[in-house]
């Protein structure tokens, strides 16, 4: 069991994300209020010219510049590959990280409310997950986000030894909502609560299971042959997050009036429902599938 | 009691706000769904460019650039303020317009409902707002939106000879929502049947009174000096578009944790609330007072 000695609580990766910016201003003013005995913590600004220009980025997804290739690539030049190479520095380098542990804050226009990320499998995550949703039991966890190996997985979180991305909503983009800025601000507490716990050894008994999901797949939009959309999300899904959707049910409502409906074998969970961020790839929703995570399995 | 013989239908305003964009686009491809026999409709798309772009504007918000003399003066040419000059050809002069009444479709992040806004007074308002309200009793009704004469107005929907904006939320920047786009489409309609039933002398009775919203002033967020945020809208507050706001009420929620309450003497109704574009102000809020608006009152 590693101890986690440094931190890094990390605002504005997406620009026109304001919760993580605010709550990282409130952080740097009270430096206190994330930190704890057994550990310090960092605090990381990642893309303060996409905050200032009110833009989820300038050039490319931030979030998206992570791979070990990509940050060891001399070629990658673009502002946000120039900021990933800058925060490698800062919180890696992946390969071998400064940073044992990585909250990445962010929000979501779709109804998701307030939900954990895990990035990786491992007992750290298990505990974690098993932590904050006793201490919160309306965080919803999603678990092995994009099924890759750490060093090519993309995402920022993905940069110290371990990692999570908090991630609330809904909120529309470049607004701060009292409820997702406090849900926010709580789920972190309770992450940075859980980390001086585990290296003190003093974890309460945890519930021996929590429920997940698991991502499977993504889900676009029915578009014509020239990518124009043909429809939108149904008001039957929209909103409804993380709540079944069976084979069958009321997909997307086209223009025309007719009705696509879903057309799988099995019973998914869709998130990430109608995200404001996927309007130029034409993404619907994300799928998953529910999952039991064991805490106390053996690793 | 003047005749309606064009009406212009505006999508795309504002590039971000998807929904009229693209209910342009279906009744682009189905023209007699805005057409009726005593009148002809024109289809404009009035921002396409900040739509590509993904933003609200360019240059310049472009439904602030429609005051006469602003129209007239060829010292501006931005973006904006050039397809000002272009669509007041299009639907103006605005001082003798070709058009006799323009429907513009928006939206907001804010949770109004399907909102009417009524630029001016007159008859015409008045028994549209009592026909739509009682067609579509959710429907709440601005009326005399910023207490200009018609000349100085600078809303786009001011340069027809009448005009309303059909304004619709809650839905994010970027974002088709299902429920708001069939909102906005049947408010359109239930504009154009009463355009043809006034037309025709054959307006139905209506309600004697509506309830309506009169606006008053507008509310900034609480600032330090150098204008940067010290608190956000108190959860009491959001969400809750036109419920009132008595003397005493929280309305900001301070990150130091303090509560800042509503000074005024009256009871007010805010609108507009948290609305995202106005993330660049620090706008806070709209407040109105409640009215009545007798239909059948003489002019």
């Amino acid at each position: 069991m590693s101890k986690i000695e440094r931190v890094a609580v990390v605002g504005g990766t997406h620009g026109n994300e304001f919760t993580g910016v605010y709550l990282y201003r409130h952080y740097q003013q009270k430096p206190k209020t994330v930190s704890r005995d057994s550990f310090t913590t960092d605090l990381v600004f990642a893309n303060p010219r996409a905050h200032g220009e009110n833009k989820r980025y300038c050039d490319h997804d931030l979030n998206r510049q992570f791979a070990v290739a990509d940050l060891e690539n001399p070629e990658l030049t673009s502002y946000e590959q120039s900021r990933a190479k800058a925060i490698n520095q800062q919180i890696g380098p992946k390969t071998n990280p400064r940073i044992d542990f990585v909250i990445d804050l962010h929000t979501t226009t779709s109804n998701m409310g307030a939900t954990l990320l895990l990035l990786q499998p491992g007992e750290i995550y298990r505990k974690l997950a098993a932590y904050v949703t006793m201490k919160m039991p309306e965080v919803l966890v999603i678990r092995d986000l994009d099924h890759l190996p750490r060093e090519e997985h993309r995402l920022l979180a993905t940069t110290g030894k371990y990692g999570v991305i908090v991630e609330v909503g809904p909120v529309p983009q470049a607004v701060l909502r009292d409820d997702v800025y406090q849900q926010s601000h709580q789920m972190t507490q309770h992450i940075l609560d859980f980390l001086e716990l585990w290296n003190t050894d003093q974890l309460p008994e945890l519930p021996p299971t929590v429920e997940a999901f698991r991502y499977t797949e993504c889900v676009k939009l029915p578009v014509d042959a020239l990518d124009n959309r043909l429809g939108m999300v149904h008001h039957n899904v929209q909103d409804n997050d993380f709540k079944p959707l069976h084979p069958g049910d009321a997909m997307f409502q086209c223009f025309d009036g007719t009705v696509i409906c879903y057309e799988g074998d099995e019973t998914v969970y869709p998130g990430f429902i109608n995200e404001a961020a996927y309007y130029d790839n034409n993404l619907a929703m994300s799928l998953h599938e529910k999952v039991v995570i064991d805490t106390y399995q053996a690793d």
